[in-house]
């Protein structure tokens, strides 16, 4: 554990955990089956939980009037709306598709009152099938860039601002092509020269935690482009590329010290814990995966 | 498949293989089975191999001075020679073993003539078997520093040059915390400032493929620091995150291009095939996949 001399001053989250946020992926499987969105935020209400990051396929499943109006009921507020993103396709048809359904996304996400769209920007299109339609990163990155300009004027319009999330490079081929906050910041400074607060990032410790330039692009970033903050952990043996993270704290990833490196820059959220885990934390009880959340963050964070 | 224009020139691998070096590690099992190093070296002899690189593991069951005369007999040479590194430890006996495993691997090298000696770095001491023995990446990376900085001194006086190879962020925890050719560059940089040749980088298609910086730090790097070049692909899914590398061609990596950015740079040395694949080509003959990757190593690098 790093000395507090080493990681700097940070928020006090061991008290309560009114700075607890839940990814709502994170319960999407209890004890190996899906639970449905309306019943995961009664679980999150019961525990005390303020704010959640809930999923697209999920708020569509039990509808998004419904849901707006339960979490408006229980007082829990969003930190982020997952996810936008997607953006390469094989041709323009594709391409325009993506775009309506970003558009849409962006309208949920101002219903739901979210402060940030989360975008996972997509990467070469047909590999999640395991079928590239072409092999050329760098056309997927320009159409990337592209998508996010386009979406950027409407999400503007209607005072959504994007997140653009770095995703771990063993996901760029199939997920996201951009792959370092470095890159994501690039895009950020040449869509929004002016740091309005339109267009940012979300730094997931997960795909950073190795980064040899984390700390100084946390910096670059600054507080205007931090609108997300998510953490796990990251195990030795990772078992699978997607569905394998870690309970913060069963991990390596030096939590408190990139913590710190975030409120340094001026971030002050919610810290949201995103856990995919297949073979670990889905297979539990949802109640005791939410206690050990509120746990760790409170220790461990 | 990217246009000629597009990539560049490259050498013309497609009437011969010449240029063709063998990993020894993607012929290390056959059919399921372990296959002894002095067997692997009679088949890449029959198929007309110029140059292998083998692991020290693979040496040592055979014997250092027995594969040095079979080598020499079947006029094979070395495209390097795999691996020193893992320099960091939890105490000061640790670090002092490591280095003396590095010299160790340094005088192999030189007795087989290979032209550098590759350095898989390490990272969190432990995690490989599951317990870091400590939770700080910065430490890790400073002790990597100053085992590279020691071992260079030896290296230097015996004339081995150290090829520093950044390995895939998901490889950050447990096998080396040097992931990006930027970083490997910046300690070349600093430890080799006059580019003399004894420090440099081995550049694997599968660590760093996705990297947005790539072309431009591969220029950055020049023929200088060029001093190994290794091919394989990625695999779309990929299902283990060591042992699932793909036979060229088979995945998303565009080789083409690659190898003309290396070119570009000056490079005009081997390329060199390392493929770990528990779950498909390790499982097949031998014969097999050595036809394959001649027959790759002409279309598809």
């Amino acid at each position: 554990m790093a000395s507090k001399a080493e990681v700097g001053a940070v928020r006090d989250f061991s008290a309560d955990h009114r700075w607890l946020s839940i990814n709502t992926a994170t319960l999407r499987k209890q004890q190996g089956a899906e639970v449905p969105l309306d019943r995961i935020i009664d679980q999150c209400a019961a525990h005390g939980i303020g704010a959640i990051s809930p999923w697209r396929d999920q708020v569509a499943a039990v509808g998004l009037g419904r849901v707006a109006k339960q979490l408006k009921a229980h007082g829990i507020g969003l930190s982020g709306y997952c996810r936008g993103g997607f953006f390469p396709a094989p041709d323009l048809s594709g391409l325009r598709a993506a775009l309506d359904d970003n558009r849409r996304a962006i309208d949920e996400a101002k219903t739901l009152d979210a402060p940030c769209l989360v975008l996972v920007v997509g990467a070469l299109p047909g590999a999640l099938e395991g079928k590239a339609a072409y092999k050329n990163l760098a056309r997927a990155r320009a159409e990337v860039h592209d998508g996010i300009a386009e979406s950027l004027r409407y999400a503007r319009e209607v005072g959504m601002p994007l997140a653009i999330e770095p995703l771990h490079p063993m996901q760029a081929a199939d997920r996201a092509c951009i792959n370092t906050l470095e890159q994501a910041l690039d895009l950020c400074d040449e869509l929004d020269p002016q740091r309005t607060g339109a267009l940012g990032v979300a730094v997931d410790v997960y795909h950073v935690w190795w980064d040899p330039k984390l700390k100084q692009q946390i910096a670059r970033a600054g507080r205007d482009r931090l609108l997300a903050y998510h953490v796990c952990d990251w195990l030795t043996p990772t078992r699978d590329l997607l569905s394998d993270r870690g309970m913060m704290g069963d991990g390596i990833v030096e939590l408190r010290k990139i913590r710190a490196w975030m409120e340094g820059a001026g971030f002050d959220g919610f810290s949201e814990v995103e856990i995919f885990s297949q073979l670990d934390w889905w297979q539990r009880p949802g109640e005791e995966t939410l206690a050990t959340c509120i746990e760790r963050h409170r220790s461990c964070v």
